[in-house]
């Protein structure tokens, strides 16, 4: 067994805080503002230490931890007129989450840092904290420490850590002849960046899923258990996370462009915005959709669906229905 | 026994990289950058899974993960024409595994995300990995795993993982008569600040202490061996952390002015400057110090020296020679 995060009930509302809504949070404070955020922050029972000390200490019965970290900079990964605080929250907490599904495991904990400008309104960082309180906590996971300092802007640094019940499924272990499949909405992020980057707010379903990913978080374990060679967390773009794999397995990977069932959403948009929806398929990240392979002929999990397949070829070479592709393959960092 | 950080050798010098050392970070690219950092980070026993999947596995054999987390922004806790790349990478890996040594543990596993301008030298960013592993290997740690994305100021973010041999060391545990002591250079990095915000480079010792920190290491679990009671990281200044472990010990602390060796420079930087020598010792943080309470005639661990007294007062009143101080006890991060 893990180490058991136990089941936890969202945090409660945000308590009246001492200072105005309206503050900003140099006003309210590096320790006000931390006060706040640890009474949203529940503690399972893996915690034997929580934050405010200079570290926390969490029990590991399982021998090992799985641990992964990611930042999120404001202007980059999020805009605030798009997307509202608790929805960053959210969607930090679960872009974190997702990487120790994409071993095949499962979050117990987090620690997160926030730079913050002083004229931000500290009720974005209360927030955020919520939001963030919450993802975790529909995991099971506890937020155990962080750091709170001053920047010119929002920059989120988040580490997660949780444990397997089997082997960690790495990127490296796809051989030829396995299928490629997926778990997990795939393109809606990608929509829902696309119509607000043209100043739409719909459709509503797709803006939604860019603002507040719902990644699969059962389909990384259920992957692991149901033999799957390969596995990764699809962040920056499909085709983008399919040469990882290929190139760390070292092969070729093929995606089949009729393997996607797009939802009528995506339709709708390729047609407004006179795109291909099945590029937003293929370049589109953030969903935190897993991608995978799996022996050939192997019965999949539920929630798991074959796109393409596993092939001999020069390694890190992903192509789309048997021919190079030259649409947009994912996000570039710089 | 903790799970034993094995001895590393530093990492070695950074080989030929297949840029331009002129190059900046965009054009070295994000991949680039992350393929050679890995190969500066040399991985310890404890190390299951490196770098480069979606996730680091750590062996942990002791049942328990001492963690924390912090955050360096560019502009607010260092400045690039004060500081040399190098030793920002070697003051953001000793200020988190300072707060393990806090607890009394030593520090095994490190991750650092970087927030990088696009227009950065890659060699500021080669050589900050460069002083990050080498204060990492210093401990015997091991630099897990990272992330690197683009940004418009520098922000790193490092999370530490550790473990102990006895109980942690809280807070919280000071009583009415215990010695309050302190371990490591203080005031050191506070001089050394002190002459650069005026335009000056010396005393050289002092700007050395202030650009790369030399945390007692040793320190922190010997406390906790010989009986430390209560122990922080003085990572803010000295009064201010004396504060928390009042507050957070229910008591009163109170420090003695003359308790302080003041070594030749910060007498020379207080006459330069026109400074009591000794506020630069009460009020300057960024050394990574060690500020502990022993029991009241405890032999103290080797390193450690009596600075003042628990008394009985106010939750978190700390006076210097009995009586409040109106000078700066501490940075404030908004």
């Amino acid at each position: 067994m893990p180490s058991a995060p136990s089941s936890q009930p969202a945090s409660p509302p945000v308590a009246t805080v001492p200072w105005s809504p309206d503050a900003t949070v140099a006003e309210a404070g590096e320790f006000g503002l931390i006060g706040e955020f640890v009474r949203m922050f529940e503690q399972g029972e893996q915690v034997l230490l929580g934050p405010g000390d200079d570290a926390a200490v969490l029990r590991v019965r399982t021998g090992h931890v799985v641990v992964s970290t990611d930042l999120l900079v404001e202007g980059r990964h999020f805009r605030r007129d798009w997307v509202e605080a608790v929805d960053v929250g959210h969607r930090a907490a679960a872009q974190n989450i997702s990487d120790i599904n994409a071993m095949g495991g499962r979050a117990h904990s987090l620690t997160v840092g926030l730079a913050l400008p002083s004229d931000l309104p500290a009720r974005w960082a209360l927030d955020f904290a919520r939001g963030f309180a919450d993802e975790c906590a529909s995991v099971g996971a506890s937020v155990v420490g962080g750091d709170l300092t001053g920047a010119s802007e929002i920059v989120v640094a988040v580490t997660v850590m949780g444990a397997c019940t089997q082997s960690p499924v790495r990127r490296s272990g796809a051989s030829v002849g396995d299928a490629l499949a997926l778990a997990g909405r795939q393109g809606w992020a990608a929509g829902g960046l696309a119509v607000l980057g043209r100043g739409f707010r719909s459709p509503r379903a797709l803006v939604e899923a860019y603002r507040r990913p719902e990644p699969p978080y059962d389909a990384g374990p259920a992957a692991a258990q149901g033999g799957a060679t390969s596995m990764i967390d699809v962040s920056d773009g499909l085709l983008a996370e399919a040469m990882h794999l290929a190139a760390d397995s070292g092969v070729a990977i093929d995606v089949r462009r009729d393997a996607f069932d797009l939802p009528e959403p995506l339709h709708a948009v390729g047609a407004a915005l006179n795109i291909d929806p099945v590029s937003l398929v293929l370049g589109g990240g953030e969903d935190h959709s897993l991608l995978a392979t799996f022996p050939a002929g192997a019965a999949l999990p539920e929630g798991w669906t074959v796109i393409g397949e596993v092939r001999e070829g020069e390694a890190g070479t992903v192509t789309v229905d048997g021919a190079s592709y030259d649409g947009p393959t994912g996000w570039t960092h710089f």
